[in-house]
C-alpha cells in the first residue's frame, strides 16, 4: 500500500504543482481494518469549506444574452439538487481472470472492502468478469433481462448493493440479447434494483498499426441510448471507454443534470499514455462536473493490456485520486458543491451562443 | 537561447515520456542570423514519413453506420486540399508595453526574424499592442475598417506580410467600429490583403474571488460570426482566448474543413496552470486537428498577468512545440498529412451517432 501511494504521488506531481487553486490533494491512513487491495483515500474537505463561503451569490458576473439555452435542444436542465452534496466513491481497479466465478468472488469482496473503507458509490471496470477478446466475449456473456443463473455476475452485483445498502456502477459485461451481444454496464441502486442498463454506444474500432488494432464491431452491438440515472449519490451519467472519445454524449449527459460522469473503460498501452487522462479531464473542465473512470488492471499477458490508471476528476478538470496499473481501489471524496462554485467562477452556460450554436440531443428532444 | 530550450525540455518531459508514439520532438539549433528573440525549432520531418507509408488506405476499420453525417448540420466537409503540406508556423510570444509605436515595431521585427527562420505562418498575441486593462482597451483601439493611419497595427501587418510574403494570425487588437469596441483578430494573406477579422465571440466574464476576477464586457462588445479562413498555408479557424473553452467552436470549425484553430490569447496566472495546455490539447484531440496559440510573455508588474505558453499541439492531442513565459519565438513545422492518419487511426467522423446527437452550425446552416 505504501507503495501505490508512492506512486500515486510521484505521477501526480506535474499536476499538483500546477494545480495553484488547488483544492489541496491529502491522503489518509488506510483504516483499520485488514485489507486485500491497496486502497488510496483522498479528501478535500477542509478546502471545501473554505471555498464554499466565498460563492455564489454576489458574483459580478455579467451573463452575456445571446440565448444560451439555445446551444442545447432541448435546453439544459438546471442542476438538480442531489440526495447528498459529499460522498465517498470507490474505483475498484480489478485483476480480471479467465476464471469467470473467482472474478466475480473478487469483485464482490472488492465491493464489501470499498463500503468498509466508507464508499457510497462503487465502480468497477469495463469487462471485469472476462478477458477482453473476441474468442472470450461470447463465451462470458450473460442475459442480464433474464436474470439470476442466467447471469450470475449481475446477480451478485444485485445481492451485495442491497445487503450493503450501495449504489453501483457495474462496470461492463458482455450482455447476450437474442443473437446480438452488447458492452453492458447497469447500475444498481441501495435496493439491489437494476436501476439502469447502458449498452456502449460507440463501438471500439480503431487501427494504429503497429501499436493497437482492434474491431470490437466484429463481435459487439452498439447501444442505441444515452444513460443518465438518479441514484442515491446523484444523477449519473454513463459511457464504456470508447464513448468518453465522442464529446457530444458528455454534453447531453451535463445538459440532462448530470452530476457525475462514469466511465468504465479499458484503454489500452498506445491510447492510455496518449488520452486517458486528457479525456477525463476535458469532458470535467468543459462541462463542470465530476468524471470517473475505472480500468481493469494491467495484465501484461493478456491478449489486449490495459493501462489501467483508474481517476477521479473533478469540475475544474483537476485530478483528485488516481493509481497506476496495478491492482488497486482508489477512494476519493466527492463534493457536489464544487459544481455550483465552478460554474459560478465560469458561468460557460450562461455565456453559450446559442444563436451561433445548438447541440440536438436527438432522443431528449423526441420524449419532451 | 540556451535556457530557453533548456526549461522547454524539461517542462515537456511529462508529456514525452507518456508519447509512446511519439513524432519524436527534435531540436534545431539557431540558424546563423543574429536573433533578437530566442527561438525554438521543432520538427518531425523523419518520423512523419515512416508513418506516411503506413497509412489510409488498407485500414481495416468498419465504420458504424449510425447516420454519422447527420451529427454534424450541415454535415461536415471532406477536409480541403492545402496549398502546402508541410511548413513552419512561427508563435510570437511578445512582451507587451504601454508604447503603442514600440509594440507595433517590435512585432514587426519578430514577424521578420519569425520569416528568416523559415516560418510560412505567424501567429501574434492577444491584445499585442496595448495593456490588457479596461483603461487602456479604449484609449489604444484604432478603426481596422478605415485603415491607414485609424489602424497602424494592422498597416504595419499588411505591410510586413505583402512583403515578406507570409500568411499572419495578427493576434488581436482592440477595435473601435462605430460605438463599439471588439477584441478582433486579423488574418492578412501573403498579398498584404486582410483576409479575415475575427472578432472574440465569447467574452472573458469569469469570477473565481481572490484569484481572478474580470468583466471583458464592460467594455468590449462580443463577435457575432465564427471565423474559418483559407490561406496559402491552409483553412484555419480562428478564435480568441475564452473562445477555447466553448468545445462547440472547434467542432464547427472542424465541420467546416479547418486544418488549424488558432488561438490567440492571454491566460492568467490562476487559469494558465489549470486549463491552458489542457484546453489546448482537448480541442486538437476532439477535433482531430492541429491547435496554435500565441500568449503574451508574461509581466509580473502588468495589472493583468499573462501565463505565456504558447504552444502547438498536433492532431493526437500532442504537444509539439511550446514555450515558459519568457519572450520567445516558437517554430515548429506543421505536416497535415497527420491529420488524415489520425483520422485513419481513430476514424472518430465515421463513428460519431448523428441518430443521437447533432451540432448545429446556426450561420453555416443559413449560409447554405
Amino acid at each position: 500500500m505504501k507503495a501505490a501511494i508512492s506512486s500515486l504521488i510521484s505521477s501526480r506531481n506535474f499536476n499538483l504543482h500546477q494545480f495553484s487553486l488547488s483544492r489541496s490533494i491529502f491522503r489518509q491512513p488506510s483504516l483499520l481494518l485488514p485489507s486485500h487491495f491497496p486502497v488510496i483515500f483522498t479528501g478535500a474537505n477542509l478546502i471545501s469549506h473554505k471555498f464554499r463561503f466565498h460563492s455564489i451569490k454576489s458574483s459580478p458576473i455579467m451573463a452575456s444574452s445571446f440565448s444560451p439555452e439555445q446551444a442545447r435542444s432541448p435546453p439544459a436542465l438546471p442542476l438538480p439538487i442531489p440526495p447528498v452534496t459529499k460522498f465517498k466513491i470507490a474505483l475498484c481497479q480489478l485483476a480480471v481472470t479467465a476464471d469467470k466465478q473467482r472474478n466475480i468472488e473478487h469483485a464482490r469482496k472488492a465491493i464489501e472492502e470499498a463500503v468498509e473503507k466508507g464508499a457510497q458509490l462503487v465502480v468497477l471496470p469495463e469487462i471485469w468478469n472476462c478477458p477482453y477478446s473476441h474468442d472470450s466475449l461470447p463465451l462470458y456473456a450473460e442475459d442480464i433481462e433474464a436474470g439470476g443463473d442466467a447471469s450470475p455476475s449481475t446477480a451478485m452485483l444485485s445481492e451485495v448493493s442491497r445487503r450493503l445498502k450501495v449504489t453501483i456502477i457495474g462496470g461492463s459485461i458482455v450482455e447476450r440479447s437474442g443473437d446480438k451481444f452488447y458492452n453492458a454496464s447497469c447500475v444498481f441502486g441501495t435496493d439491489g434494483k437494476l436501476k439502469a442498463k447502458h449498452r456502449k454506444i460507440h463501438l471500439f474500432d480503431i487501427d494504429i498499426p503497429g501499436k493497437i488494432t482492434f474491431i470490437e464491431s466484429k463481435t459487439i452491438a452498439a447501444g442505441q441510448t444515452p444513460t443518465v440515472v438518479d441514484t442515491e449519490v446523484g444523477r449519473i451519467g454513463i459511457g464504456i471507454c470508447y464513448d468518453i472519445r465522442f464529446p457530444e454524449l458528455a454534453m447531453m449527459y451535463a445538459a440532462r443534470g448530470a452530476h457525475l460522469i462514469c466511465y468504465p473503460g479499458a484503454f489500452n498501452m498506445t491510447t492510455g499514455p496518449l488520452h486517458w487522462e486528457l479525456l477525463q479531464r476535458a469532458r470535467a473542465v468543459d462541462n463542470q462536473l465530476y468524471v470517473a473512470t475505472c480500468s481493469p488492471a494491467r495484465n501484461a499477458d493478456a491478449s489486449y493490456v490495459a493501462w489501467g490508471h483508474s481517476t477521479l476528476v473533478g469540475p475544474f478538470g483537476e485530478v483528485l485520486a488516481t493509481t497506476e496499473h496495478d491492482e488497486a481501489i482508489v477512494i476519493s471524496e466527492i463534493d457536489y458543491s464544487f459544481i455550483e462554485l465552478r460554474r459560478t467562477n465560469l458561468p460557460l452556460l450562461k455565456q453559450r451562443r446559442g444563436d451561433l450554436y445548438q447541440l440536438v440531443d436527438v432522443q431528449g428532444l423526441k420524449s419532451e
